[in-house]
């Protein structure tokens, strides 16, 4: 039988009700003949409400209690998605991650994927099985602990599922019906795309889109996996939701295809750092070592042998962050006079491929949001992406003119 | 190192404070030198609220995917409650069933531990761990999958850990200070008593009192786990709680030692059943298999070969029953004109070893619900109880006259 994967989000499992709805389509997959493995997420909200617990409770926590923790709300999700496929009917039963079992490294609370042997679930399916649903998000450590993967780590599970068994086709369903120009929310003009390049989506995704996880992109721009993303919410149909696919298969030729954006930046400078060769390493090593996750990276001319270095950071990892270097400062492996942290900047991007073949699109960006009063704090390059640092409240301002500006509202 | 084990059922873990104050005490025991077992229930209503949606979800749920689901409220406080230790700087990490493993029966929702090999955890204690936080209620199938141990399981756990690591005592934490002669939110005439009789208790236990699943006391009096129930809410003292001990080593000589009740009950009735040698069995095997708690059971006098068989049952089992005997009569092995259930019944029972040896319980018993003008439905007894089905609507009125009759207010 051939494999689909089917991968539901919080919101598209947030109730009882919302899970029947999202059996029901599950179920049409089954009658096409297909063996369906269905990865879900915890019922909205329920993570959240476990993290908040986990930091209130011990702020430097244990990764590996964190993940204990984290991992539940899927594996309620995975249970009563079961049940309620048995009660249409559909042969089902779940799975939690060390069942299958999902072997992941030990880097607990963003663990890697090492391995997904599918023998446990064929011999399921070759029995009569039509529907295995597997809790997303964990794994399974070496040591056997529990691990998860990283928010939106669903995302992540459903595509190296797909890779796993070779899968026909792995469909992402959320609560938005495809991947947008920009965030619907922050500018009505936003379009859908229909089909829209690896290494697009990779980049919204990173940058805080939100739509996919990144690793998953990754995943299946590596395995050739057909990835779509699609709304629970819509009718059925064959033309629903964005088609994830190879550059050549897409796709308008212009500069920006998208406007994306991550809300909870930090902006971290350290005053007047002893500049020396090796100071970068001495002060991103500790910070890789505590688990942070730098973005940008932009370091001020030196002046008398001393210059200022500014990074970004997700912003609830400045804790762990400013324990890192202040740790790094007492071993005296660095120097720094004050360390201070912006909590209240965002960022926001221009991504497109034609960037590549196209020129003067910085200058176009940095005039719009010049234009609106806006201030830039920290610039970022790729191939094809251009990000700014900017105040938070300008988020909505920047995401609008931009969307604009690039034209994003029409069709090329 | 000597061990002890430690429960906190769901009020003594419900918020994040309580669970730090629970931890409170679990460093005290580390400050005496014990390593400790802690065995954590989920925070209070979590279970309730996930029963509740696999109920919705599915009234004749797969066992197996109803123990998926419900076990995961333990999963989040024992790694809650292993954080909160950590942060003390008391070295503990959590483990899942699974993980120990508790190894159980696949008898799903309904399990009994067959074996917990102590290795796993002895090892960490050997390398300086302090505490090991357990998430009770849950075990492990020989299939692999999770299993549960029903309702109030977690204690039976604690016990069964006692046993497994020869504990010192198994401190059972719970929202009431120790066992009372009977519920004090029913009579405020209910008096803490300092020592009961495993054979008590395991009457008091089953029949509804609350205070110990009745499995932990089977299992505590075979294997001589000293048992001690007690308040997370109390200051820590030697003479808190109620000691459950052998009977050479109590106690009051007494009549009665406690009224019990139970709300949840059901009273089910077959009308007019054939009554030829073997029905009980046809009538009483079917519901066995359907995994109904058959009660109490009465049988009227047969007349022209037909008799009404009455049981009890509790009160969420109804479906099934009915399911299992239509099932049987369908099939032929039965024959009966109507099944009725009758759902607003409760069950009072008073208990004491003290029965064993003095007359006259059971007419006082009746006399005073009598007197009170409560119609008993049923009445069953064993050597140490005598119970009775009436109304529910007279629960409280029974549970306080009698109290009042027996003089369980005052110390003997």
């Amino acid at each position: 039988m051939p494999v689909l994967v089917m991968k539901f989000g919080g919101t598209s499992v947030a109730t009882l009700d919302r899970i029947k709805r999202a059996a029901k389509r599950v179920g049409l997959e089954v009658a096409k003949g297909y063996d369906v493995i269905v990865i879900v997420s915890a019922m909205s909200g329920k993570t959240n409400e476990l993290v908040g617990w986990v930091n209130e409770t011990s702020p430097l926590y244990d990764a590996r209690e964190y993940d204990a923790v984290v991992s539940s709300g899927e594996n309620v999700t995975a249970g009563l998605m079961a049940l309620t496929l048995q009660e249409m009917g559909v042969p089902a039963r779940s799975w939690q991650g060390w069942q299958v079992p999902v072997k992941t490294t030990a880097a607990h609370a963003n663990a890697r994927i090492e391995d997904i042997p599918p023998e446990n679930i064929s011999s399921k399916f070759a029995e009569g099985m039509k529907v295995a649903v597997v809790a997303g998000f964990q794994g399974i450590s070496p040591e056997g602990r529990i691990t998860t993967l990283g928010r939106g780590g669903s995302d992540t599970t459903a595509v190296a599922f797909a890779a796993a068994f070779d899968a026909d086709r792995c469909d992402i369903y959320t609560d938005v019906d495809g991947v947008y120009t920009t965030d619907p929310r922050i500018s009505q003009k936003a379009r859908k795309l229909h089909k829209i390049s690896f290494e697009e989506m990779l980049e919204l995704a990173s940058l805080g889109a939100k739509v996919l996880q990144t690793r998953s992109v990754e995943l299946a721009m590596r395995y050739k996996v057909k990835l779509r993303v699609l709304s629970s919410f819509e009718e059925p149909s064959d033309e629903a939701g964005t088609l994830v696919c190879d550059e050549e298969d897409t796709m308008e030729n212009r500069p920006v295809s998208g406007i994306a954006y991550s809300r909870d930046e930090a902006k971290m400078t350290l005053i007047s750092v002893a500049d020396r060769p090796g100071i970068a390493a001495a002060i991103f090593g500790p910070l890789s070592e505590a688990g942070v996750n730098v973005d940008m990276i932009i370091q001020n001319i030196s002046e008398e042998g001393r210059t200022d270095m500014t990074f970004s950071c997700p912003i609830d990892q400045v804790l762990r962050a400013q324990k890192a270097l202040n740790g790094a400062k007492e071993k005296g492996d660095i120097n720094f006079h004050d360390l201070i942290a912006d909590t209240d900047v965002c960022k926001v991007s221009a991504v497109g491929i034609g960037m590549r073949s196209q020129s003067g699109v910085a200058a176009k960006m940095f005039k719009t949001l010049s234009d609106e009063g806006i201030n830039i704090k920290v610039i970022a390059t790729s191939e094809i992406k251009i990000s700014v640092l900017i105040d938070r409240k300008y988020l909505e301002l920047a995401v609008q003119s931009l969307h604009d500006a690039f034209e994003l509202e029409k069709t090329a």
